[in-house]
């Protein structure tokens, strides 16, 4: 973490309207800078600069798209990583459109999401309730087809994460069932994972497994002190521990199993 | 409340730009599933999906209103509740133009605003002041005149909230002062009556009103934390609020009247 | 404050798409009334009825600053205040042709920025990253220039601010390190200083000093209270300073000083 704060990557994220606030929070938190840009004649240049992209098509339009994937391309040119969070993948056929133009277009570092995510983007169909899905396959081995079939880094969030290009593979355990009672903490997940993958771009598994597990361990320390007051205190306390929480403090506390 | 969060419903939000991640923290915190979906592709299909739809024109545009209607015009086909809060009737005549539109287009369930929004709606003239506006007709008249010319269920909120058909009308007095301290506590109480609407649909009247009740307790014990440290604490308790109070510990508190 | 309370001004918000929520909160605290409306068929109205109008170009669009330049003219038609908060100007072209267009369109009464951000209007070249700016001129020389050449009030707001019109001149030394790890306070600024102009028409070099004043002392409360909690916390007392601390109270700590 000492080196996230030293480094102070900057993101550009491109991400929905719900979220915009909490993951440019967040992202200070942890010690990156948050750049917010969405208009067509400049995305290009902001994601020249930046060291890392966040695309998160949770609120989806057909200019925004556009635009992402003109950044997209940007990145691209540049070897600027690229995180892709496909909200809600499933849930319309407008979403999958969209998700999939994206990756027609714009070659893609990591797309994190959850198993239902996952699922759909393959074509497998699960159980979507507005953006949340449910799907019964095992995650390593959802995951791993995903990695292999989209030819990218996937991350499977859950109760346990997994992260994978498809042949090595690691789960991590930490996090708390709380996270989920706070909208957005997937979403900022995303732009924390791309803060780590700009950091470290020589091991991109191990970055990505790294800043699930730092992550993890923020959101337990966050429902130790706040689990008797409620999910406000929660998002309050887990932002507190972001801003707080050594890399070195924290790695005693990771669970991450290379499989 | 165990009703509501046993049974999850998904609420479809298409809000203003300001209260987006509130009201999505809100409906997550009483038990609800939020979902905020914007663009006319896929309106259809998320209020298809939806267990109840809420129409909130706070920051209005001739695009997210037509999108507006695509979706009120899929949950009618359902039977799903739709939920109008007018925000700044009358502060524009543009707001006017929209709000008469979505009138015309969509049936809706309940429309939900302060005595100089529902007033405004009639053509009644007000004092508007931004999106705050005060009348001096009585709420219950006010609101039973709206419900009988808009043949919807009126909430009108204020110091007493009332809510009526027309015919039955219910008076509540639970709430703080404070809510008017923290922005989008009004559209999140939209939010929040989509839900008690979406797991009661025999009885509307009586859901809308233990919603008001329960989320006017909520800002109750909000306050009586929070009162000496400000309004971002109060708006802290009152999340938290909303995560832990049961409706059966909150009921004994209810000041419901009915007229 | 307490005429700030006692006048409620009513402050039209056209900012960008991270901060709406903050800012309005923030504006409500100290006891202005925010209006957000952003749509260019009603900008107009609302420009015309509100006491100070305020345009942030965090998240640029052509639609948005064409609306704001709608707004703009019509709060200039009354003599309403503008103020204009360049926010990442340097970072892209087409953040200072925006820039430079409303500039052109409309006659703005205060311009808001860091060091970077001026120097990047007047075609001084800085270190821009991201939305931050580093640029190394004296930032009074600095103000003073911009104030002369754009002819409008200009702050400049850093480690210590400085209020000119080119001149008289002021610095405030109140503040804390820590609002830069809070998403938007230096938007949320711009909102204030527009409050303080609306309601001190008169002399607005002072309006905009106590502004500045009062916003730094609010942060060293906070500060005091949250610094061995983290972030999020400091925010939560950043808000209820604003909500709470008075400007008699806060007063004899304002540290002004007359250049």
């Amino acid at each position: 973490m000492s080196t996230l704060r030293q480094q102070n990557p900057l993101i550009h994220c491109m991400t929905n309207l719900v979220v915009t606030n909490f993951t440019a929070n967040g992202l200070l938190a942890i010690g990156a800078s948050p750049v917010m840009a969405y208009a067509k004649e400049e995305t290009h240049e902001m994601a020249e600069a930046a060291d890392a992209l966040l695309l998160n098509i949770g609120t989806p339009s057909e200019t925004v798209v556009e635009s992402m994937i003109h950044a997209g391309q940007a990145a691209n040119k540049k070897g600027t990583p690229v995180i892709l969070d496909p909200v809600g993948a499933g849930a319309t056929s407008f979403r999958n459109e969209m998700i999939a133009r994206i990756l027609q277009h714009v070659d893609i570092t990591l797309i994190r999401g959850n198993a239902g995510e996952i699922a759909a983007i393959l074509g497998e169909v699960g159980t979507v309730k507005g953006v949340d899905a449910q799907i019964k396959t095992d995650p390593v081995v959802l995951a791993k087809r995903a990695a292999e079939e989209l030819k990218t880094l996937i991350v499977v969030t859950g109760e346990q994460d997994v992260v994978t290009d498809g042949s090595r593979t690691v789960t991590i355990k930490n996090g708390h069932e709380w996270l989920t009672r706070v909208v957005g903490t997937g979403c900022l997940l995303g732009g924390v994972l791309a803060a780590y993958l700009a950091i470290n771009r020589d091991d991109k598994i191990k970055a990505a497994a790294e800043g699930l597990a730092y992550y993890g361990v923020a959101a337990e320390r966050a429902y130790a002190k706040a689990s008797d007051r409620g999910v406000a205190s929660f998002q309050l306390e887990f932002l507190d521990a972001l801003s707080t929480l050594s890399e070195e403090e924290a790695e005693s506390f990771y669970r991450m199993e290379w499989l």
